[in-house]
């Protein structure tokens, strides 16, 4: 009978959302593993809950391992569980690192002429003015220091919220309105 | 004594411009090998053209294999050489398999109000005119059909040219001219 040998690890998916990754928080795994009988041979299926602590910040692809929490089996070392941090896909932002990148829709008058934008944050309603005095350009990245994700080893300080800009251009004008801009715009 | 085993292959990129995919044509490699002397042990250097025929519109990653031209050596079989086709990168378009690429650089002005693009092929220095009279959105893309790359299987048919936009915004506009904007834009 030879050394006892481990089953490999068992991979499974954390997925967490952006405001998980901004505020932290707990999160409960159950999970159902077999578990050797006093007779070392037969099993039971046994349910137990892992907690995960989601620390502020965390990046995609952090790996959190429970040791030897997989089945149980005779002359083996049960297996390693692994979960990987995934970002679920966000309605409004997307993450670069400890950063979040917003894209706000304008229309080309507002991009030409000035506006005000009202950038929505991760902190749970808060919209942060950002006038647009300048022209905003299809290049255009405007930078609101602070109002990223957690940075993973010093989480009372944070990336930025990155915002770009979607130009929505007219459809259609009329003759008489493209004679104006063929004089008015360089 | 063994059975004679060949050496892994030795593989090179046959570099090609996007005009060579157009025309086709024939390329010379010089290759240097280690021939075996007729004592069938020592060698000797000895260069060898190798003729590719390029083929009108062949795709990027075409091999092309000439069996057995690597190193003699006792007792093994010579390694085939494989030239990979790699496109080199063009100054005016980019490939899409049969397609090419083009994005020209208007201004603001010129997307809003109309004009006619010339457009550049790979059929040395002809220019095609391109009449654009709708508005130019940064994500239009307009279609030259036939003027891109010889289709492999059916070289007298070809792809297309795809144009794509780059619009030059103002970088600056006097407050007047932007209160006439605001009157003249949806």
């Amino acid at each position: 009978r030879g050394q006892p040998t481990q089953d490999p690890p068992i991979h499974c998916d954390l997925k967490c959302s952006l405001e998980d990754i901004y505020k932290g928080g707990s999160r409960k795994m159950k999970i159902t593993r077999k578990r050797l009988n006093p007779d070392g041979y037969s099993t039971r299926n046994e349910d137990k809950i892992l907690n995960i602590d989601i620390k502020k910040g965390w990046k995609e692809g952090t790996k959190i391992t429970f040791p030897k929490e997989g089945d149980e089996k005779p002359n083996t070392i049960p297996a390693d569980i692994v979960f990987t941090l995934k970002d679920t896909e966000h309605d409004k932002f997307k993450r670069d690192g400890s950063n979040i990148i917003y894209t706000d829709t304008v229309t080309l008058k507002q991009a030409l002429t000035g506006f005000t934008a009202m950038i929505p944050t991760l902190d749970n309603g808060r919209n942060i003015p950002l006038p647009c005095t300048d022209i905003i350009k299809p290049d255009t990245q405007k930078r609101i220091r602070g109002e990223g994700l957690p940075l993973p080893k010093q989480p009372h300080r944070r990336g930025d919220l990155l915002v770009n800009f979607n130009i929505v251009f007219p459809d259609y004008l009329t003759r008489q309105n493209k004679n104006v801009l063929k004089d008015v715009l360089p």
